[in-house]
């Protein structure tokens, strides 16, 4: 929806994209302008409108609660820690007993605006998503119903629940709501790049601007638009040159058992990018340099230069906006009857 | 000193505990009186007065910062989760590559009232404490040295310690010195139980006063006592009859290799008891009950009955206080020269 809205505002000049027009037969038909403003390729990002402040607050605790977790470890927060930049900065996620994820986690910041949860969009929406990981063995590795026990046997958590959800039989549904709602909040507006979009001309500086143009003639901005600047399309990871890596995650494919959907992720927001690190599915790129050479050679058959990729690592940064100002959440506490956590069993 | 300070004050009249009166050869000859108000054995929460607020700042940021360990993946927070009573709720903490830790991980609330730190008091303070779990290789699994690289490759930490610290060279000292401060404001004032001391009849009920009487008759208050309701003395664990444990920790004998110190562990501070279970050292007694119901019998050679505990519970939950308002911290990026975490290495 995101994506096709981008579309539509951007409909307006079909731009010959020199050297990488091969490239956009793979990727969606995106287009762009030239003008400056409110007719960039990018949006800034909206501001959020909180209409159920008890759901979030709910939603908070229960993001940073580990006791969805079998080990009473790990919490959502764990692996999407908003000290840093709603990830866990590490090429793949721990999980219960200190398994190796297999995949990089990717920021919750802004996750309203991806089109579909999830590397392969396996999951809808953001309610859909929040149930994975907690029922996920390699994850958190408790159970839909076990959390919702433990829930369910704390009265200051079953009192919220009542108090939001009324009558409602406490369940996974609503917890995964209340984590969805919460995280919904998680926009990070006024980053220097959005004021310049609204008109502050010295927000940004001159390398920026030259990484950002650079960042639109070379095509980056093909797949990387709208108001999450990516998050709006599955694409291939390797369309000039393959993608060499010992991860065996094959994308959108793992969803459809299409052939032709292997490889396919979804392209991630590059919000917040400079607090990300490392980059990609697999989290190979350690740097934003890296990154962006990478992207440039495999995906645009684009050999940047030091200073070119110097320059849009610049305009990269630019894309970091206010992050969340939390108040750390007090957990209400255990109860005898409560399912105590399993770390070691 | 802070224990000193309570037998000072309390030095008004000794107090002979029938059926207890073996017990306290094996502990201090700690007095109690019967007055209520400013003469009880157990003194308010002092308000914390925040010198450098700066200093108080960048402690915060350390506390939360999991690039401390090896792995990226541990802070100090993990298991001393200021949501959860500033512990982990686990019987033992969860170390580098899910090691299973020796003993129950103590709260950091109200931690500056120790008069020692540790269960065996091998550190004389909070900074001292701070350098233990980084360099522990079941516990953060880094080095000092390494910690310091990490924060030494980060442009903003460098900042933040000059402005606090000059021209002092970052160095670990600077590094505990910093999450002690921070550590010391994790006070928790206005608890019931406080408000009552300080003379609001009404601020506990008739049970919780009945458990208060019982906590001072039976003679827990012997070695709960003071502004932190314990933390001031090493105290044996098992007195009239033994502690079974499968837990190999020998208390204060590992510090003092001496035989009379084996099984004397540093008495736990019972504030906000309700939040911090499990309890003892091997975090063995899972429920409050569990817990008052096995130092009666161990230590004071008291059969409580149901009721009785009960009421002593209720009394304990009164030590709940105000729990540490804490916006979470955004930390600041690694760089590309930083070191980066090892979770699988």
């Amino acid at each position: 929806m995101i994506h096709s809205l981008v579309l539509t505002k951007n409909l307006r000049t079909f731009r010959k994209l020199s050297g990488v027009a091969c490239v956009l037969v793979g990727l969606t038909t995106a287009t762009m302008v030239m003008a400056q403003g409110k007719d960039e390729p990018i949006q800034p990002i909206t501001p959020v409108k909180v209409t159920n402040a008890a759901k979030v607050a709910l939603g908070k605790k229960l993001f940073f609660d580990p006791r969805l977790s079998k080990s009473g470890f790990i919490s959502c927060n764990s692996c999407h820690n908003l000290s840093m930049g709603g990830s866990d900065n590490l090429p793949t996620s721990i999980g219960d007993r200190w398994q190796q994820g297999p995949i990089n986690s990717p920021t919750v910041l802004n996750s309203s605006l991806n089109f579909v949860q999830f590397w392969d969009g396996r999951a809808k929406d953001l309610q859909e998503q929040a149930g994975g990981p907690i029922a996920n063995p390699k994850e958190m590795a408790s159970s839909h119903d076990l959390a919702v026990d433990v829930l369910n046997s704390i009265p200051q958590y079953r009192e919220e629940f009542a108090k939001i959800y009324g009558n409602k039989k406490l369940d996974i549904a609503l917890v995964t709501d209340a984590i969805a709602e919460f995280e919904k909040t998680l926009k990070t507006p006024n980053s220097r790049f959005d004021k310049w979009l609204k008109g502050d001309k010295k927000a940004i500086t001159a390398q920026e601007k030259k990484g950002y143009a650079l960042f639109k003639d070379s095509g980056c901005v093909a797949c990387h638009n709208g108001e999450g600047v990516g998050a709006s399309s599955f694409q291939k990871m390797g369309v000039i040159e393959p993608y060499k890596t010992q991860n065996p995650a094959m994308g959108r494919a793992e969803v459809t058992k299409e052939d032709a959907d292997r490889f396919n992720f979804k392209v991630p927001t590059l919000r917040n990018v400079e607090l990300t690190y490392p980059y990609f599915h697999d989290g190979a790129a350690k740097t934003l340099e890296d990154a962006v050479m990478v992207m440039g050679r495999l995906q645009l058959g684009q050999n940047y230069t030091a200073e070119e990729t110097a320059q849009i690592v610049a305009f990269l940064k630019t894309l970091t906006g206010d992050q969340p100002k939390l108040i750390l959440p007090i957990l209400p506490p255990s109860q005898n009857n409560t399912p105590r956590p399993k770390p070691f069993e």
